[in-house]
Order: structure tokens, then C-alpha cells, then sequence
């Protein structure tokens, strides 16, 4: 898929006929009838997105985490040096994050994806790239991107979704990191919902009221510098970061091979919102995996009519929050596959 | 551990000075600090329950299916015919009940064990038996069980945990099995908690309006019948079940070990507060898997100070609520053991 066009038309509703067939099926197993509550829904969707009924099996899932940096980094809204990025995408590629320990203790695959980080990692470690740009420009004071290079790395997203499910992944899972990166995730959830800025900040990587206060005042303004075009790729675009524009092209790569795409926090849904305003058949493919503490991840998961599976009270990205849902995604599955019917027991 | 007040004795408190530890360690990690919310304390239970931190992994998680059936269910308090629990037990011996389906999921061994089955399930299958009795008297109109069968039924659930154990299960989580068998859990929690029939009594499986009320009616007449006495092993004898008691020393017998116990629904909820009352120690190797739609469940954790991990509308049992629950604990164990320390990125 070499342009954003194709992929967009190539992203299918997915099939509410199956989705019935699959609750028909749930209600004949061997429980009492709705006993799995939103596991049973979640079995449902996963046949519409593939088509069939009882689902495939879960057997590969996969992370993407996407880094990048941000010009309004400039602005003061984060504590922590831009070289954290970089650090962090080190960590990632050498197993050592927060999102390593938990995907392996979850079974997922990780995959690190250098959507625009600033400084770049280590050469020797496997971190791929996607060359656009080191960082985005200050989205405060202008776009943070040409459309050029957000169609760019869309599209770099989008390849490594297809690589990966190439290689057999069947679930994927977003994740983000970036410092500094909460802000340009408000501005576009603020962009996408209609929510003002107090309603989509919050305080990231835990800030103090001076600089929630200074960063609101920034969405506020980058939003009033952006204007009322709402066209989808000029908001991502001109709000967004490298990191958004690449895990939009991921969900929308999965969603055009019918994959399952596992939200995480405010910046997976900041991308969920830019691939969903691009091509709204895309929302169907999509899971919420955790409420985030940041108030613009519901925001935007209320605008997505998506209700999350997790509530952990965590505010960290990197697909935490997505990887602790794959295991409930992968038991939707397999209820709707393993589970003995009524009439096997002669009940 | 041949007697309960030996068992009971086994039970120590968790360390709550390698909680403050791990809590310090989870600080230093490579991670804003605070942002992995609910996963960091249970990071520190964990580590308490073990006395070491960072905690062991989690590699071999087990559950216990104990099943029962309930001689109350002559009162008409269930729509399923008593049989249903040996069709069940032999769906679950066979892998292929709700239960099965998501253990694999999960990555959780299964061990079914009759604790008092009316009908015993087929003897090729491998279910181990509690050899107490087949299922429990009326405990509308006299005691379920005499405290001799009570005792011999907690014992033998410990021994099932204890050969899990030995085997090398580090994690177990609890499940139950028995048609009607709400009605005595609803007793259980009412006497253990304080809380009134209509505050405990749920609909179980699905019943309608009339049934809920006589269900209600029953649980009553039975607190009423029993009396004043709160003499925990009294209570788990008169108002319980076969598989509440043997829950119960699968309970005990985990935290003599210093091995973590997920709480699944009603069921094991009404369990764990007979273990508590039995051995206030033992709470604190308790963790809440998930919130069931039944309201006794959220009475008796109230009572007990837990928080479930999840809140998916699950009323099934079986474990399936605790098995889903498994990977977010894995993962928290993960978490403290895998990750990088920011002094080790140079910050």
C-alpha cells in the first residue's frame, strides 16, 4: 500500500451479520446465557472483524510502539529532556521498558518503530525506522508537519503493521512514546471531539498545576492557530506528532487486512481518532484496552463509542494498557472456539 | 497439614516492610513514577507475600475448580436440574468448559476437584474427589454440614493446593462449580459480612423476579434457623457448602505457603471470608480478580478491603473471572523483576 488513498478504501466495514452469528453461538455453549458479559461482545466483534464465526485463534499478537519527538517541547510542557526519547526507544529495543516485561508476561511480540525521535537511537539495535523527520516543528506557533511528511509517516506505519502480519501477527496493539507528546495528543482529540482544552489535558507524566495550566494554554492556542479546517489529514498534520501519524497508519493497515487493533492510552487514541476521521469503517477493528488517568483518552474513547476493558489507573503509554488486554481479547476468542455446546451435554 | 487449627497456625502475616521496599523500587525504574497506577501495588503484595523483592515470576500458575452440590436446591432456588454440576465437572475434566478455554488463554493449569458432587462424574476422568459426602444437606432447615464433614472438606481442598505447590505452582487462583450453589455463598457472606438477605442475594445463573424473591426468602429463614452464633467454622458448616469449605483451605494452604490466591466471583469470594474469619492473616495473600455482576460478591470484598482488577460483567464462575486476571498479576511481578532503573539509562 504506497498511498494513503488505497489504504483507506482498502479498510472493509466489518460484518455485523457474523457478529450476530457469534452471539447466537455464545448463547448455545455450555454457561448460563450472557454469563461472560462483555467477554461475549468482545467474542462478537472479533467474528465480524474476521468474518467468521467462531474467530481464529489468537496465537500472535504483536506491539508496535511508535517514538517520536515534538517541537512544543519548546514550549516548556514537559519536565523531562527530549533525550529521554531516545533513552527509552534504547530500552525498548534492549527489552528493559515497562512494556518488554509486561508484553512478555502476556505473550506479545514487540516491535519498536522510530516514527521521528530528535536524537537518533543506538545503530546497532533494532529499531526500525521511518525517516521522515527528527521531530515535528512547534505546533504552537506553526503546522507541526507538512502533509507531505504526515502522509509519510502514515505510510511508514502502515508497512510495519503489514510486516508484521506478513509474519503472522493476528492482533495488533498500539503503543507510543514520545516526551512530550500528551500535548500534541489533546490538541488533536480536542480537534477530532470538539472538546475544549481543559477537558483533553491532562498531566502527562505527572506535571505540576504551573505547567498543566501552561500547557492547556498552548493546546488553546495551537488550536486557534490551526483554525476550523477540520479536513482529517491537514488536523493531523498541523496538531499531530510522527509517532500519532505512524500508529494511524498502523490501525488503518490492520484494519484493511481484518485485524483487530488494541487501543492504549491518550496517544493510541489520539491515532484512533486521526485513522477513524480518515476512514470511519476503521472504528469497528478497534478495542479499547485501558481507561487512561489522562482525561482526553476518554474524550476520545467516548467520541469512538468505545467503552475500555481495563481500568488500572495507569498513565504510563508505551502499550501498557493495551498489553495487559491482549489476554481478554485472546480468551474472547477462544470461549467462542473451545467451549463445549448445550447440546453436547444433553442438557 | 492434617488439622485445621495446624493449617490455620501455618498462616503469617505478609511482610509489609517489603511492600515500602518494592514501592521504593518501583520509584527508581525507568518509568514516570506513580504511572503504572493499580500494577504497582500489587507489585508490592506480591513482593510482601513472597518476603523478597523484587518478587519470584510468576511461571506456573494453577487453578482449583471445587465442585459441590447443595441439598437447598430442593427449595426451587435454581432453574437447573442438580445434575447440571456433574455435567460441568465432566465438561471441565474433558477441557472443553468456559473455564478450559480461558486457562489456555491465560496460560493457567486447571485441577478440578469434586468436593461433594451429588452424582459422581465419570471415573475415567481425572478428577480428584474430597470422599466427604454428595453434596450438603438443606441448610434451610438444618445444618449443611456437620463441622466434622466441614473440617475434612477445608482439609481436603488444602491438600489439593499443597500437591499443586509441591509441584511448582506459585500462583493460585480459585473456582467453583455447583448449581444453587449462590444460595449458601449469599448465606455465607450475610453472616460474615453483616449484610442483610437483600443485599447478598443475586439472581445466580439468570432466575426471574419470583425466584430471586423466594431465593431471598431462603437465605433469610437459613441466617434465621442458624442463629447468632459467628464461630467461623459454625457458620461455614451451617450455611456453606462443600466447595465454599474446600475453597476455603485451598485458601489457607496457599498462604501458609506464601503463594498469592486470585478471588474469582460470589462464590470464592464467600470462601475467602470464611478463611479470613478462620485466619485474619490470610487476607493479605488475597488478590480480587474481578468485580461479579452477583451483588454478594462486592459485599464480601468491601468487607474484606479489595479492589478487583477487572470489571467485565462476568457471572459465570468457574474461575473465569480470577483466570483473566492472572496475566495483569504476572505482569506486575514482571514489571518489578525486568525493567531498567533510571540510573542504569544515565539520568
Amino acid at each position: 500500500m504506497n498511498d494513503l488513498a488505497s489504504l483507506v478504501e482498502a479498510v472493509k466495514p466489518i460484518e455485523e451479520r457474523i457478529a450476530l452469528m457469534a452471539a447466537e453461538r455464545q448463547a448455545g455453549l455450555a454457561k448460563p446465557q450472557g454469563s461472560l458479559g462483555r467477554l461475549e461482545t468482545l467474542g462478537a466483534q472479533l467474528a465480524a472483524i474476521a468474518r467468521t464465526c467462531p474467530p481464529p485463534a489468537i496465537t500472535k499478537p504483536g506491539l508496535i510502539i511508535a517514538a517520536g519527538d515534538h517541537g512544543v517541547h519548546a514550549q516548556g510542557v514537559s519536565p523531562w529532556p527530549q533525550e529521554i526519547t531516545t533513552l527509552m526507544v534504547e530500552t525498548m529495543a534492549a527489552g528493559r521498558a515497562s512494556a518488554n516485561a509486561i508484553a512478555a508476561a502476556c505473550g506479545v511480540d514487540v516491535t519498536v518503530l522510530d516514527a521521528g525521535v530528535a536524537k537518533p537511537p543506538a545503530a546497532h539495535l533494532q529499531v526500525r525506522s521511518a525517516g521522515v523527520r527528527g521531530g515535528t516543528r512547534d505546533l504552537r506557533v506553526e503546522p507541526a508537519m507538512t502533509e507531505a511528511e504526515c502522509t509519510a509517516a502514515v505510510l511508514a506505519g502502515a508497512a510495519v503493521a503489514a510486516d508484521l502480519i506478513d509474519d503472522g501477527a493476528d492482533l495488533i496493539a498500539l503503543g507510543d512514546m514520545g516526551i512530550a507528546n500528551t500535548t500534541p495528543a489533546a490538541a488533536l482529540i480536542a480537534a477530532f471531539t470538539g472538546g475544549t482544552p481543559e477537558q483533553v489535558t491532562g498531566r502527562g507524566t505527572g506535571i505540576d498545576d504551573r505547567t498543566l495550566q501552561l500547557k492547556t494554554e498552548v493546546v488553546g492556542a495551537a488550536l486557534a492557530r490551526h483554525g476550523d479546517d477540520r479536513e482529517p489529514l491537514s488536523v493531523l498534520a498541523s496538531l499531530g506528532g510522527l509517532e500519532h501519524a505512524a500508529l494511524a497508519g498502523v490501525a488503518l493497515a490492520a484494519a484493511s487486512r481484518r485485524i483487530p487493533v488494541i487501543l492504549d492510552g491518550v496517544n493510541t487514541v489520539a491515532s484512533a481518532l486521526a485513522a477513524a476521521a480518515l476512514c470511519p469503517n476503521a472504528i469497528g477493528y478497534f478495542i479499547a484496552g485501558h481507561r487512561s488517568v489522562e482525561p482526553g483518552a476518554t474524550v476520545g474513547l467516548d467520541h469512538l463509542g468505545l467503552k475500555p476493558l481495563l481500568d488500572l489507573e495507569l498513565r504510563l503509554g508505551e502499550g501498557t494498557g493495551a498489553l495487559l488486554a491482549v489476554p481478554i481479547v485472546r480468551s474472547a476468542a477462544a470461549v467462542l472456539r473451545g467451549v463445549a455446546g448445550l447440546d453436547e451435554l444433553g442438557v
